[in-house]
């Protein structure tokens, strides 16, 4: 019973009447050619048509651009080989008709028309059109107003394929779908501190993410413990803070690393946590870092020192070079748990509060007040919720996370504050033991609108993030810890809410079918997602 | 904070007064060349040798066999390769006395000279000999009675080489070793039923077995879920019980799983659970399985159906040919959580019970009554506690595991009534929030001996086994959620207590240390275990 109870505690599953009785194979097998995030509109027919890879073609009919071809050419080799090649494999005969059920074959897909009805942006922003149509037939046609569009609608067209029960052939049902995001940001954030992530494994990441519609890659590329980022203005950063002189990115490294999301309709959003969780930076400049007293005695560096002119400087000079390598205009400046005791304890500190009467609070808002201006013109900070809560006064168009206990109540004040916000509490993925259900069901604006009634405020909540921390991942681990779980989150922040589930206690039972699916997907695209939800199996 | 807070509750570490100050760098830097599991008796010098493949010889000096030579093969790749290969991708400059410390350096390490006092056995066993003597010098020596002790000797001596601090030279102390097992069965059980597990990573499983000088595969091959054994008897269990006709597991796989483990002086113990875990059986013979009835209608299948001779007559000709596959004299026939609802429901069996009057337990007892007299002559039997605890009379030679809750009491009554057992309850791998702390700390004996002082129960704990179920982990994570977790369960069971230690709350802090370079050491060896404790990173 153990086992069962174990399990059962774990993962929270429901179990029938008879929970003695056990089926053979699969606890949800997989569904077939359902979408994931799931469309906002969506009708399919019974009516399915037969793909044959060396007759289907992909058209555009007016605008291109490169992010386009690049596009047209990465998905026609996903639909030719990552699907196309299941049936091949097999011996294809002719003719299949015959084997069609109840009149349900319509013919052959022959066709995927693109229509791009506006000029392509050519890098993806917070506000961009994510809106598409598509229309599944023999000739399949697929427009949207934005080329990020474009890249959705390719994405879900990819995942209507399917293979028939006798493995013989692949099929796509009749359909029309109109989708839209939720939520227009919808990030993930990746620490690279903790533990060094390869460039490999973060460019398929950012393939996982296009998978699940995903559109932020925050990286969280240094914190205490490593400095990865291999700086030109100061190498000293890196070559003393990185854990190993090949364990850091180069701006080659990240110039690939922004490219790649680019042409996925993902930005990338590095983030430099100041004035705490910087640790690593001390190892070449300990003069950046506050000394922590006990008593008379120095015990150790803790956060950036406030007072000190020459840490702007550098912090100045640093984020000038990291702003030209990342093109994204947003920032994250962090802000979050900074080390007050240490500098209370600090009698220079202590001096400089007394005689500027500031308490240990303002010296962090003091610190963030000069930190921000350094970034350049244009620039749009991004700072955990300790910056808001600690009383720095930030411009409107600044972006607080909210990652902290009593969320609603935080997310409300914010919003009221008139300030825009991402929600990330319910979504660390370092919480090893939470599976996808957990991360599944939190929808932050229902939440606030629970509380509050008050529907203005929701248009402020524009998105969230799960967040990858690293202490317990690194490179052998970091893609089945992230994937499928951070699914639930991208779906949750991309698909509406269905009106009839109570998205407290429940999921839709389909959903927990469809993830199978999906993480078969991934697994066929060459992410090793771990397996969602219990027994089974996918088919390669 | 609540970063910090959810790491700290995860993961139980303990910190400094001054939490506020982290210093860059891992958590807990690797040591250099300590052995995993710990060795009883080891006197380690500060005086080192140096390593240069080109150099060193291993020799035998009296008996030899395959498994010797194929060992000896094994370690000389290990060490040349694996160890070896990390200075040689750096110029070796000829003379490198200069650059050893303080007169430390003691000379070239030229030879390891190999005696095996006794022939060869020629398979693993219960009661076979591990205990081996090292001695490390310019010439070191192994010595062992026993090919299993010789085994040992050259993982140990494998894992005290170490990279210099300025890497440029491989080196290993001057040591002596005397070292045996506290327990004879060191076990990890692999569920290659709920998802299929591929014979690439069972041999990978097996290679970190041998690292961490672990000596039984328990092999629970099928189960409920899916029968991936693809018996020449009866092919249909297979054909319809496996996954996918790709997801199975032949004789020559089995041989080849079986001969590998031999080789690391690894037993391969099969465990066919009856009458419970039998779903997929009834995918080719629902007529093995009870019916299951709610009121008047059947709902569905339950275990085995215990009346039935076809039952035993089937069982008794698939555990023949099992038998012949797998050479290990134990046998592993299940007996835990059966559906005894089921049966209870059933209108022929409520028959029997009465005309026999039986209670459902009784039915359990006659069931493994007739099977366990199944197996080849001088067979062993294993079975889960349920069988003793259901008043099965078993014969002295069986050994029966121990997993549910109340273990303590559970071994004390086990023990009492004269028979041997395995421990296996707070070593589930599948309780995914686990870490390897919390499974390093309970010893059985030292548990049961709290209780009642009783030292003679003591030796009727033969070792024990770290258990992986398969609902969360297939081929994709089982290997990073499987180690390093699982090498705190074979430290626990090869190494002596230390007995300043109150193994109850304590993990001696070296231990922390150790377990990264094992971790490392494991990588670079080619298991992808997971970082086994928080930030850091493996120099490859």
């Amino acid at each position: 019973m153990l086992k069962l109870i174990i399990f059962l505690m774990c993962f929270g599953v429901i179990f029938a009447n008879n929970f003695w009785i056990v089926n053979p194979g699969p606890k949800y097998p997989p569904t077939k050619g359902e979408v994931w995030p799931k469309p906002q509109y969506q009708i399919k027919e019974k009516t399915f048509y037969i793909f044959n890879p060396s007759q289907f073609k992909v058209k555009t009919t007016n605008q291109t651009c490169s992010i386009l071809t690049s596009a047209i050419e990465r998905y026609s080799y996903v639909i030719s080989n990552k699907i196309g090649r299941r049936i091949r494999k097999r011996k294809v005969r002719a003719h299949r008709r015959h084997i069609s059920a109840e009149g349900l074959y319509k013919g052959h897909l022959n066709e995927l028309e693109i229509t791009l009805t506006k000029p392509c942006e050519g890098y993806p922003h917070l506000n961009m059109d994510e809106n598409y149509n598509l229309t599944v037939s023999a000739t399949s046609t697929l427009s949207s107003p934005s080329i990020w569009g474009v890249i959705r609608g390719l994405e879900t067209f990819s995942q209507l394929f399917y293979l028939s029960d006798d493995r013989n052939e692949i099929r796509i049902n009749t359909t029309q779908i109109y989708d839209f995001p939720r939520y227009k940001h919808r990030g993930l954030l990746l620490d690279t501190s903790r533990h060094f992530i390869s460039v490999t494994n973060i460019l398929k990441t950012l393939d996982a993410m296009a998978m699940n519609k995903m559109n932020v890659f925050h990286w969280h590329i240094v914190d205490d413990q490593s400095f990865p980022y291999k700086s030109e203005k100061f190498p000293e950063l890196s070559n003393r803070g990185a854990f190993d002189s090949s364990m850091v990115y180069t701006k080659e490294d990240i110039e690939r690393i922004v490219e790649y999301a680019r042409n996925r309709g993902i930005r990338v959003i590095p983030e430099f946590d100041v004035p705490g969780h910087t640790a690593s930076w001390g190892s070449s400049h300990p003069d950046l870092l506050t000394e922590c007293y006990e008593g008379n005695k120095v015990v150790g560096l803790g956060p950036m020192n406030p007072t000190k002119n020459t840490t702007y400087i550098l912090l100045r000079e640093l984020f000038q070079e990291v702003q030209t390598w990342f093109p994204d205009r947003y920032f994250h400046v962090g802000g979050d748990e900074v080390a007050l005791d240490c500098w209370k304890s600090n009698p220079e500190l202590q001096e400089y509060m007394k005689n500027n009467t500031l308490t240990v609070a303002d010296l962090h808002a003091l610190f963030m007040r000069r930190v921000i201006p350094l970034l350049a013109n244009n620039s749009k900070p991004i700072v955990w919720q300790e910056v808001f809560d600690e009383g720095v006064k930030l411009t409107k168009d600044t972006l607080i996370q909210v990652w902290k206990y009593n969320w609603i109540t935080e997310m409300i004040n914010i919003l009221s504050a008139g300030h825009e916000l991402l929600f990330s509490s319910t979504w660390y993925l370092d919480a090893i033991k939470s599976e996808w259900p957990d991360y599944y069901s939190p929808d932050p604006r229902q939440m606030v609108y629970d509380v509050t009634q008050n529907e203005t405020l929701l248009p402020g909540i524009v998105g969230g993030e799960a967040c990858m921390w690293g202490e317990m991942v690194d490179d052998r681990n970091v893609i089945n810890r992230v994937w499928p779980r951070a699914s639930a989150v991208a779906e949750r922040l991309w698909s509406t809410l269905d009106d009839n589930i109570n998205y407290k206690s429940k999921i839709p039972s389909e959903t927990y079918y469809r993830i199978e699916e999906h993480t078969c997907r991934m697994i066929r695209r060459g992410i090793d997602a771990q397996p969602p939800t219990g027994p089974g199996f996918c088919i390669a």
